[in-house]
């Protein structure tokens, strides 16, 4: 049996998908931006793919923007909407576009403040009140965790946000999150949100941006003017088309692929009872996302867990993908963010979950794990 | 019929491409950079890539990056390589995404020299040798002109930047060249090299850079440190292996299809001699491409005639594609470069080919001309 249980990190694209894609890159290989008919024929297939995804998450087609994906709407966001002297609040366990952006921009003058999270991942609502002041013009917070899956309550945020100042955006990463719960740009009151097709088994290499209309940003991509001047290059229709195909699949039903997965987890949390020193760093709570199950074995070292559930074909992650190979960190800064111990960091594995995986499959986890970890406690590696 | 002569806007992807592109998104859907074995097959494929493109370039695999594309390409390049105080050196008639990178770059502190080119387009060598100074980071010229097809003398170039400075680096925007003329980074010393795949038959949305090994820049798109930090965001795999299929693929008999173009291009231009008040803009030259034949049609507009072409579902560009419908321009800056008359610039139609282009096309094209030029200058549109 082979398990992928690392669907926070990307997606196996379904069918429906590539044939979307496949009929792209046949009938619609013109340059949207080309003046002849095929060109115009693009142009408007682009704007039905704008409309349809402006219509899952409440806002105008015209407030839609196709990026290259998740990393590159952040940067763009942040960077596009932050000068010299500003002041930006984000918190302390955002994704690294999100974190090394800001890290960048402090370089070039700008002020950030990073928000204290709790245990559950659940970022200090008093402090950013506190925040925010009259330099403030950003406020950047990630919708689901990915490493642990906690989730930030957006209607909150968001009137708090406009409530305390006239200035400040507000701008989620909802990378994690698009794809499994529903969002509501106008409800929450989001200036911008940033998400990425291949993790709701979309295509790699796109994504796109809701910006507000009336939001002005300087590109990070400047050239022929697409994307109204705000991202050049020519637009990925074939990609944009089969981004569009998942978007509509993942969110048809998606109340019942919830609760499944809710009960998946569910379930995954039982079977581990009689696990011993383990700790669930992302327990089921209204606040951490059913997709999202990350545990620490105490005593062992996640690496070498990994490697022992891949040679039984069961793919997880230890953090998140991109942090895996690329930063030498001291752990995982998510990890460190809840306030785990050393020990818990060093054991800790993500599994995460698409509405495709089965008890079935979280059975044959559970016995792999066993095995694994009777093996690995007993020789101490 | 239908005839595509607008290649330098867009390609159809070939059947080998979308299929290595199915392959990828079936076989290679993992992440590069997890740490379990879905993600080392992945990660070696992309290796393989790079590998496959260096052999191209004449480079190594490790100055291999891949990004979304042309533009990104070049922003990621010019951006990445200056700070204030940098001067760089461009020609005149660059692409939008170089152009309008240094109009950004000007306005942060960047001093840019713009290179006068002459009626066929070629850079003014002298020009170019009294520019480079101290402060000189970088010199960044297109091989071949989107518009016209004038191509540059990259050894020569190349030659006289690493002559005059050891500070000054050299980029190349080679997107409407790779794939149809034969590009050696060491011979022609090119420190960075940009590319688009949608222009050579592969998939739109990616695209790579060639950046010499110990050049360092600072990132456009900063994150989980994808790229060696260069590029951070999930690398788009399968996309990258369509890309890869179309390089090869184009580059076989390379020769054979370079002077299988030229013979069309001669073909068109010898049927366009009955035809009166014509300027031909790239006329046969050995500096410029035979994949471009600008062509102006005096006392006619431009997009008055493509849309009679296109009625006849022969597609063509007036300038490129990207300027078309974004900017609004006096005209094409590439056409106003060379020295055209307004006249000649309002009737400019850019006729761009690639090697699947066939002589009955250039019969069918001149024969739909000849009518719709007859009943265009009878009407006066």
């Amino acid at each position: 049996m082979e398990v992928y249980f690392d669907n926070s990190a990307t997606t196996k694209p379904i069918d429906e998908v590539i044939e979307a894609i496949n009929y792209g890159m046949r009938e619609f290989y013109g340059n949207p931006s080309s003046l002849h008919k095929m060109g115009i024929k693009c142009d408007r297939e682009l704007l039905n793919c704008r409309e349809r995804l402006a219509n899952i998450i409440n806002c105008t087609r015209e407030e839609i923007y196709f990026t290259s994906g998740g990393s590159e709407s952040n940067n763009m966001i942040i960077k596009g909407l932050t000068k010299s002297g500003n002041h930006i609040i984000i918190s302390g366990f955002e994704h690294p576009s999100v974190l090394s952006t800001c890290k960048e921009l402090e370089e070039h003058g700008v002020k950030v403040t990073y928000l204290d999270v709790d245990e559950f991942g659940q970022i200090d609502i008093e402090q950013l009140e506190e925040s925010i002041c009259k330099d403030t013009v950003l406020v950047s917070i990630m919708h689901v965790n990915n490493e642990i899956g906690a989730v930030q309550d957006l209607d909150k945020i968001g009137k708090l946000v406009k409530e305390k100042s006239k200035r400040a955006k507000f701008h989620v990463d909802a990378v994690q999150s698009f794809g499994k719960f529903k969002i509501d740009i106008k409800k929450s009151n989001i200036d911008a949100l940033s998400v990425s097709a291949h993790k709701i088994h979309g295509p790699k290499g796109t994504g796109f941006c809701y910006i507000r209309k009336g939001l002005s940003l300087a590109p990070l991509v400047s050239g022929g003017g697409q994307e109204k001047g705000f991202r050049s290059g020519t637009e990925n229709l074939p990609a944009v088309m089969g981004m569009v195909k998942a978007a509509e699949i993942i969110y048809k039903d998606i109340d019942d692929k919830f609760n499944r997965t809710l009960e998946l987890k569910r379930y995954f949390i039982n079977r581990l009872e009689d696990v011993k020193d383990i700790r669930i760093n992302s327990p089921l709570n209204d606040n951490i996302s059913p997709y999202i199950l990350n545990v620490s074995f105490i005593g062992v070292r996640a690496e070498v867990l990994l490697h022992l559930l891949e040679e039984k074909d069961i793919y997880v992650s230890t953090g998140s993908a991109c942090s895996s190979r690329h930063i030498s960190t001291k752990g995982s800064h998510v990890l460190n963010a809840i306030g785990l111990s050393e020990k818990e960091i060093t054991g800790a594995i993500r599994f995460s979950f698409s509405s495709f995986n089965t008890i079935e499959e979280v059975d044959y986890v559970i016995e792999v794990l066993k095995n694994s970890l009777t093996f690995l406690r007993r020789v101490k590696i």
